[in-house]
């Protein structure tokens, strides 16, 4: 299968554009208009930028406003029409999108629609071209693509076909499913994005928030699996208007697209052999804006049927009528989809099965507090590297690597992080199938072989067997690792991410490592709105909370740059903070009398958890979080300890504000 | 009248919110509850701390989820409501803003929700407080103001008051002409916030969206007339929740706050003798979403008339029922409010006439750029200042003043702007009354005295008379100000905004220099989405076009930092095209091949555009736009040339992108 990309997804000028999709391993475009227009190239030799790098222009978009319309209108917009034949013919493509139209001059008129349309096919066929007609989701009159099929096959004519966009498909109420059932070689033209669920108007959803497919909630694989089954054998282009991405590094943007597609392609799973035209089990329909007051799924399977085919009319007659549609239910092809011939497998990811080491870069002026903060915290120093100068610190399953073989000297960083996978050349071997090759690690002869993959944050994630000797490598110190403060193993680790890399991040870890994303969170704090995403292991042996602003930090930003932590766990937060020497992070009195009203606490619990500076969260279901923080070290990195009770899968997001002003708190206190 | 804001409204711990509220001459505040939870001071030191800083704490908010729940719930709500009284009491404040109930726990019953608000009314008053209760717009069963009145009017409890929130009121479909008509001391407070018209879920709306009053496009004037009509005497107090106020500098934030105030009190016009209660002639209801199928206004006054106050039953009886509305309709007061006494009035704006000069700051290696381009552009070095390394560059009324007198090197800017007032002391008083106070010019003896006032992007901005002799601090070079290529005067001026200051520079334009905002518009850019909001006269003297970034610029970022401009106005673009010696930005085949597409222009007039690398566009009601650019002189600054058409009323914006990607072409091009 063929793999594009629209120039609308990366930032830059055309040229920019070109080289990321190339560099990236795409195999061909979709031109946006205004990449063209912007150019100084012709179209000619952006035909031939294109064949230089490999690419193919697979589509030309869009054209708009074109159907239903009145004479006169319809006369200059074939003119218009021809000149866009032009340069497509010098650009060497051959299939243009044309949207449903949104000008008010259009009617609501599906015969008239489709003899405009046949028009508009006969002039592409006289240059070799066709026409993949889209449905907008906020178009005029058609705006979900049963209705543009029903279109399509009243026009009947070989050079007409759709175009099936993934967003437009499934933030309308129409669900997929008869999808499969359209004639095959009539889907012209593919095009994938993902979304994540927004309760707002669709355009603007659709021109601000599309995601690559695995970013956001929509169900893609089984989208791409209806689309394929129509027989559609087109490359699989994605179209995704985003924001941040349009501002971002287009290299980057481009590889974490090629990432989606190919863990899209990897996911495509055989369909169920029931019939295609039950209604989609779940439909994001009622979340897009405006909702019509009542979305009847279509029960009408809408094929192109051999005795239909035969009442096809003549497209430019303005008699065009409807063709009858079948009554049989389409069931889905007998073999697997997933074994279809040119569909990519990736390794499987591997079972994780925990946190191995957290490693700090600290220098010489964040080392001594981050070695006065894991004393306090109960850890013990067990090794020396025997070549560099890197420390083992450890308590319980927790351990923790401070790195003073640093170049620049800064804040201490979470510059690496180990997890254990039953099968680590597995897991890398699915890394680099996704664009996220490993590097080895510096090492001297003798030392264990680590292997690391590089996160969008930069951080090197690296992958061992829980049977790795990499403790090997450091000489023991004599002190032994006791139970220290109760310290069990790492609950998770708190990763600020790039602004431009927030989405990239998600969907590095969801694909790379195989975990889950858990729901998103957005709260207000002190400096700014923030959002967070985490992603984790089924059995939650692995979580890294990623967390970014709403927006990008600006000239006023009293707040830690970019503040990473690890948080530990314990059986018994009481107990262990009693167990510490290290003073937690003061949290305020009003913070305490708050949580009594909300919960309806009883006064000695609070008592209790006021005593030892622990904050408190509840999800629905009733599972209760217990955690406390550390103040900031080495200017950038906190610890938390938690403890979960009752199946809380949360990560205490309410209280991340009380953290923060009190951190602010702090360091406006001891520094003054 | 007093001021107030509430603390959500600029960002920070609640130290700098105190601090900037303060500072920018608040007389008090809401304090939003969430700042107080993380804050290190008790409720007493809360208390006097704003004492100090001369600030009393008017409200204290929100309480959520209160009213018509279930027996159990109401015992629970009530208890965590006594907690807060303590709260309250500590901190010295005797309001409390109950919002309606957004719980699935609440049920849609007037009279249980009155009962129970009796019942915490009761509470309140044993403790010395009272109740505002305010309709979220999203409230579970109790969204509109009017249902929020006639709940309380059910409840008839002293101790029980409106809460009115401008954007949870305008924001819905229910007019709010009879807000004049409700029971004088019956609105225990009211909240100011603005918005502009947006198409989405009316909490996120809220959340993200609101603006301070005359940044959005609600009618706060005469919504804060209505309010004043029905006897409110409160505090005008601000609460606008939005993204970019949230991360900015507070104290700059509350200034934009308090000009915000200042305009509205002083816009608070008489209002009409006509009754209040016809519908308001334009709603924003309809674009509100969701929208109700139909949204019928109230058409009976609601009063609490002494008939029906006769008919109040006890509170906290069972049996409550509703007060039979008078049929009278209510005229408004006899008073013009505007005479009202508290409403403090400005010095009204006077007529500007005029650019009178832009002023451009330059260094060694700018400076010389930027003469060979007015030289280009048809400008002659006129005059040279008495005393300082400062050129007059003059063509028809264009005055260009280089600046060489600065202090750090770096990229060329437009460091000053002269518009002419027919009265610059009032100008000036005004801006003084709104918080942008002048200082005069750095001047020898004998020199004009000009005094300037600091626009948000830092820009000084010169106030003088069309008389002012200021060309005499310049010697005449001999050389005269000829005919040059055509350019008449300044048709706009182009300023990149800080990001966290753009809705803060368009109220400053517009409040300080009575400019009226143009149409907002926004553009997809090849390194990102752009947002341009131009300020103008009513004559079009003066126009200051405002750009900004829709996403702040990170770290891929090939454009040109913070472009500005300055744009010329010629009465024949092609004669000018062909008088200068500048050759223009090259312009893209691709542009006029499209341009030819678009607007059906006939082939020799496109021919002749793009000869002349000059750009073109239409509005709607068929005015054009001829314009052409220069590149990019002194890593920052550019020139325009503009031909404006049959009252041609916007700034081309359409074609900004193609300006990007050429200016980077040509920055490409020519650095290799």
């Amino acid at each position: 299968m063929r793999r594009s990309i629209a120039t609308v997804c990366v930032s830059g000028t055309l040229d920019d554009k070109l080289t990321a999709a190339a560099a990236a391993g795409f195999d061909g475009i979709e031109l946006f208009e205004n990449d063209l227009v912007v150019s100084p190239w012709s179209p000619a030799e952006i035909r031939r930028r294109c064949a230089d790098l490999g690419l193919t222009i697979d589509l030309y978009q869009p054209f708009r406003d074109f159907e239903a319309v009145p004479d006169e209108l319809l006369k200059a917009n074939l003119s218009r029409a021809e000149r866009k034949f032009g340069v497509m013919a010098e650009l060497g493509t051959d299939t243009v999108l044309v949207c449903s139209s949104v000008s008010p001059a259009a009617v609501d008129d599906d015969d008239l629609a489709a003899a405009h349309l046949s028009l508009l096919a006969d002039r592409a066929a006289a240059h070799g071209m066709r026409i993949a007609y889209e449905a907008l989701a906020w178009g005029r009159h058609v705006s979900t693509w049963d209705h543009s099929w029903r279109i399509v096959q009243r026009a009947g004519h070989p050079a007409l076909g759709l175009c099936l966009d993934s967003f437009h498909v499934l933030s309308r109420e129409v669900p997929p499913d008869d999808i499969a059932g359209i004639t095959p070689g009539k889907i012209f033209f593919l095009q994938l994005a993902d979304a994540p669920h927004l309760r707002m108007d669709v355009l603007q959803w659709s021109r601000h928030h599309r995601l690559f497919p695995g970013q956001g909630a929509f169900d893609l694989p089984r989208f791409l699996g209806l689309v394929l089954s129509a027989g559609y054998d087109g490359p699989l282009s994605l179209e995704v208007f985003n924001d941040i991405f349009r501002q971002s590094d287009p290299a980057r943007t481009a590889v974490d697209a090629m990432r989606s597609l190919t863990l899209l392609e990897d996911r495509l799973a055989p369909l169920p052999a029931v019939p295609l035209t039950s209604p989609a089990p779940t439909s994001p329909a009622h979340l897009a804006l405006p909702a019509p007051a009542s979305a009847a799924p279509a029960s009408t399977p809408l094929r192109d049927s051999p005795a239909s085919a035969a009442l096809r009319v003549s497209p430019a007659s303005a008699a065009l009528r409807v063709s009858p549609a079948s009554a049989a239910p389409r069931v889905s092809p007998a073999v697997p989809l997933a074994d279809r011939p040119g569909v990519r497998r990736l390794p499987p990811a591997p079972r994780l099965t925990g946190h191995a080491f957290t490693e700090f870069a600290v220098d010489g002026h964040s080392g001594p507090e981050l070695r006065t903060a894991l004393r306090g915290l109960g850890f013990a120093h067990t090794g020396q590297h025997r070549t560099k100068p890197v420390e083992l610190w450890e308590q319980g399953a927790c351990r923790i690597v401070l790195n003073s073989a640093v170049t620049h000297p800064g804040p201490a960083a979470i510059s690496a992080f180990a997890v254990t996978s039953e099968n680590p050349p597995l897991s890398l071997a699915r890394a680099e199938a996704l664009s996220a090759p490993a590097h080895p690690n510096v090492r001297e002869p003798g030392e264990a072989e680590l292997a690391a993959i590089t996160a969008p944050d930069g951080t090197s994630v690296f992958v061992t067997h829980p049977g790795d000797d990499w403790r090997s490598d450091f000489l023991p110190t004599g002190t032994a690792s006791g139970p220290g403060a109760g310290l069990l193993t790492v609950d998770h680790l708190g990763l600020t991410q790039p602004f431009d890399h927030f989405d990239e991040a998600g969907l590095f870890y969801h694909s790379v490592l195989g975990l889950d994303h858990l729901p998103t969170e957005e709260y207000a704090a002190p400096y700014g709105l923030m959002r967070s995403r985490a992603v984790a292991d089924p059995r939650r042996t692995v979580r890294v909370a990623l967390t970014v602003a709403l927006l990008r930090r600006g000239e006023w930003a009293p707040a830690v740059s970019d503040p990473q932590h690890v948080a530990f766990a314990t059986a018994d937060l009481i107990a262990t903070a009693q167990a510490l020497s290290l003073p937690p992070l003061p949290v305020p009195a009003n913070y305490y009398a708050d949580l009594a009203a909300r919960f309806g606490l009883t006064d000695d619990f609070v008592a209790t958890l006021r005593e030892h500076g622990i904050l408190y969260d509840r999800d629905p279901s009733g599972g209760e979080l217990l955690h406390l923080y550390t103040p900031v070290f080495g200017g950038r990195v906190f610890f938390e300890i938690t403890e979960r009770r009752a199946g809380y899968d949360r990560f205490g997001e309410p209280n991340a504000p009380v953290r923060m002003a009190a951190q602010r708190h702090r360091r406006l206190t001891t520094t003054s």
